[in-house]
């Protein structure tokens, strides 16, 4: 598990197909339902015709800690979904898993609100769990 | 115009349904496909069964700078794509319609790269256009 700047990253040595399977498991396991599917390979090739990696961009939402941050700040639904990406690793056969750190997220929306900074630390403990899940 | 702290927002004086697609064809004129909806009033109905007002988010992106972002930095997919939100203003009839600011959101993923920080500018002055065409 890796920090970057602006999420947590793993890889995992499973090719890519199941790496989207085991995220979206373990999205679920936590609360989290994919609602949005951004196959970037695809569009890339659609509307570029250009070559990519197997990449996604997963859209995954809590309702019940959505629905509390949209109460707090009706705007902060430029902020959401959470998103989680997975893509195919240089190393073939592999993939690699990141999710989006939510603090670091909600931090440019202010971070004086601390009914949005619960949340986001309440997120990212679940993403955090997402990940060692994986 | 109003910007808020991550956003650049408008209300506009027509119903929700009517600000939508004003929305869906200024991105279009400025080069964003709308990748992803969700519409969050049905999907707080859904999951929660909570009442709340017309609201959707828009996963807007443009294809030729979002390539050259994952060219520069592979895991820029968690900041991807731009959200812009429409929903019913307060006032019955009237609506609200905010852009994410690319730049703020970048400034998460470290500010030093020059070629991010020049996609942001022209994401940011694209959206600013969107906005000011509804």
């Amino acid at each position: 598990m890796e920090d970057t700047r602006y999420g947590l990253k793993v890889s995992l040595a499973v090719p890519y197909d199941e790496a989207v399977v085991r995220a979206t498991d373990a999205l679920k396991a936590q609360g989290f339902g994919v609602l949005t599917t951004i196959d970037v390979k695809q569009t890339l090739k659609a509307k570029l015709d250009r070559d990519f990696r197997k990449y996604v961009i997963l859209g995954a939402c809590n309702p019940p800690l959505a629905y509390k941050t949209l109460q707090e700040d009706l705007n902060i639904g430029l902020l959401l979904p959470c998103n989680v990406i997975v893509y195919e690793a240089d190393e073939a056969g592999k993939s690699v898993v990141a999710v989006i750190d939510a603090q670091t997220m909600l931090s440019v929306a202010g971070d004086k609100n601390a009914t949005l900074n619960a949340v986001a630390a309440e997120v990212n403990e679940k993403l955090r769990r997402v990940v060692a899940q994986l």
